[in-house]
């Protein structure tokens, strides 16, 4: 087993989640990473392998309760335990109330929130034995604004952002730091990028940029530590 | 079937539920009432029929969403399409994060938050056939605060605030008025003097003062309408 | 001296003031209305006597100590001690940051904040003594938003917000009712319109049914009273 | 004149003010030290000497337009034009509403607030010139919320805070980073330490600690930029 410490990126996709895994492992942290695609999962560890970092891609659906509880069993095994854990996971939703079904309305929420109260259930356990760790979601726009065509992703957003505000305070005062990061704006990635294509490059969110700031949070000294911020582009209109 | 006005009323219970079915019944309003107590939905149907009105019983549980659909057609059955849904169910949880099963996390979202999204898909087609509507909506405390012991309802309360923004935004511009009324204090009822018995008279809300404001608020001019209000007793420190 | 509750209306322009004093007039209060401008006042008031109702005119500006304490002297002296007060005083400004002078800046908070803490503090006595009053406070869009080229404008909006806050924590269990109204929209009245003269009639608030919900929060009984609500026509996007 | 970047430190007291000057003077920039009292400005200038930093003390009254222009003059004729503000002045005020007077009442608001719309105007036209420039306020538990007592507080601190979003609206897209920082917590200095003498150590947030996250404020990269974010104590109550 690792004796550097653990992060573990739930939802680690190749924008954001890439970035905050290399950032950490850059640091020297052991990086266990969570999705369902297998192939995103080997392309990020190959690029933290080629920078000398060291990180196991452990597939699975971050909203299956079994399934989890099977990977960070794994992550312990082989990594260690986590005294930091990422909630990256999203899943992206834009249509009328009425079209949305009660099923797709539901996996919403599961993704965008429970999957994150799955996650921090495996974790904590070992971080309040050890009186430390870092909690990290990402929110976005929807985390504040219940738009027209954006009820399932509010719904999970504000869901998630509860979920931060109570864990921060019922575990800051045993030394977990928990912290909501409101990305209010469009991440530069090649997803993205296809559904806007005439938008200027400028206008992006730069997941390195952002992953800088997740590991500024969890440097900050337990006598002033932050919950919530927003990140956004000097040119986003808000 | 009656050519009165129908309103529905999801979560009745014999406190607020039963003072807002009263107050709508008072106006010459038919009152559909759900819930999964029969007897709590008779007892809130004699007081109706005591004072003159009319008031059917539609025993469900308003989160399985083929029994709801089945009670809102005996609903258009028996007493017309609605122009007015209250959703006011809750399921109240004060429990440790690590206490909680997801289990019962998913449950305490699904009654505060996940109902009132079925329950909209039943009387919104209707609704903008029509042209007007009012859809109000229970908040509390939790909708805008996690409190440490508190995630499975902040996460349900916030949710259900999330929708109201973007049951507005989508539907406003179509005639039906959302509004979200935050209960910020402890409702006088038996169950919760049970809870809290030295607590002193006027330090609770009224049912029946509340069920005025979602009269009111029913009752708004188009040019003028609430999305989001506050209710606490005067004496409540917040 | 009349036996008639009292309410003063600071801020009494021909819109939304003069609709607020009719609809207090009409429940029998006795009105006072204050404003710089006599035409207005006397405009008002020729309205509220061709209702049967009373209304005395004090013009004065209410960022003025001064003067003000001797508005309200002659309030006490021909009507009596207020009941209600209703901060409807605003002063609109749209202009760049470096186009606003410090004097420009200093007055529209003066107008949009200071003279509410002015006019609270000349009828908070003696509704203490009474234990019982009413503060209705207008606020705006810029009362939750500091949108560019609104710097003045939101600086004074969110400190007004703060004052009602304030006010309502250390005088609601005294008795006082202090409500915070924020129109987001644009108010039905010739100047509005002079400045959109194509804007459709129904994206308007009209000032009547505006009154009726200040009307309305004056009514709510003391265990449910509401600090803060918004208003904004049906089809007002936001 | 130096070559080096300018930070001005707006109410540069020994605390936080103090640890944001060192902070900077560490990263080479020359500081440039505002506030009223001349011995404490000696007493920073001297650590930053100390620690081969450079800084000099402009004595001023920061709601002082002639004054305040005239040390911006100084400013830039002895260090430089200014790439960095910071505004740190606050009053602190907790007395009830009718305690109060007009003077105290507006003082509150001016050393809160309209010093700093005083600073940024002296900056902003050379940060404009040069498309970059950072501008961090110093915001509080009453940039939030109005606690019965803290009327002048709250007003000025929520005025702040809107006058920081609207700064970031109209100057964003212009490259100049806005951040208002609200410390929820007490700061550990000798005065506070004077009011609660028996407030445990840890229940504190260090000026250090609160210093490293405006320089990291000052280091994110355009793409992600932070306008508000929070700070307390890992063990504070909220």
């Amino acid at each position: 087993m690792s004796q550097a410490q653990v992060a573990v990126i739930m939802g680690a996709g190749v924008g954001l989640g890439a970035s905050i895994a290399r950032r950490f492992a850059r640091e020297g942290f052991s990086v266990g990473l969570m999705a369902r695609k297998s192939e995103t999962l080997a392309t990020i560890q190959t690029q933290i392998t080629q920078i000398g970092g060291v990180a196991l891609a452990f597939p699975t659906d971050v909203t299956d309760q079994a399934a989890l509880e099977n990977a960070f069993d794994q992550v312990r095994a082989q990594l260690g335990s986590p005294t930091v854990l990422v909630y990256n996971a999203a899943l992206f939703s834009h249509v009328g109330l009425l079209e949305l079904t009660p099923e797709q309305f539901e996996s919403v929420w599961k993704v965008n929130c429970f999957g994150a109260f799955l996650g921090v259930q495996q974790v904590l356990p070992d971080m309040l034995a050890q009186q430390r760790g870092t909690l990290l979601f990402t929110g976005a726009t929807a985390s504040l604004r219940g738009s027209a065509g954006f009820a399932g992703m509010a719904v999970g957003k504000f869901g998630l952002r509860a979920l931060t505000q109570s864990l921060a305070r019922e575990f800051g005062p045993q030394g977990i730091h928990v912290a909501h990061i409101i990305i209010d704006g469009m991440i530069d990635t090649d997803w993205v990028r296809s559904m806007v294509p005439n938008k200027a490059d400028h206008t992006f969110l730069l997941p390195d940029a952002i992953a800088e700031t997740y590991w500024q949070l969890h440097q900050q000294n337990s006598s002033a530590w932050t919950l919530e911020l927003d990140l956004r582009p000097a040119v986003e209109k808000f």
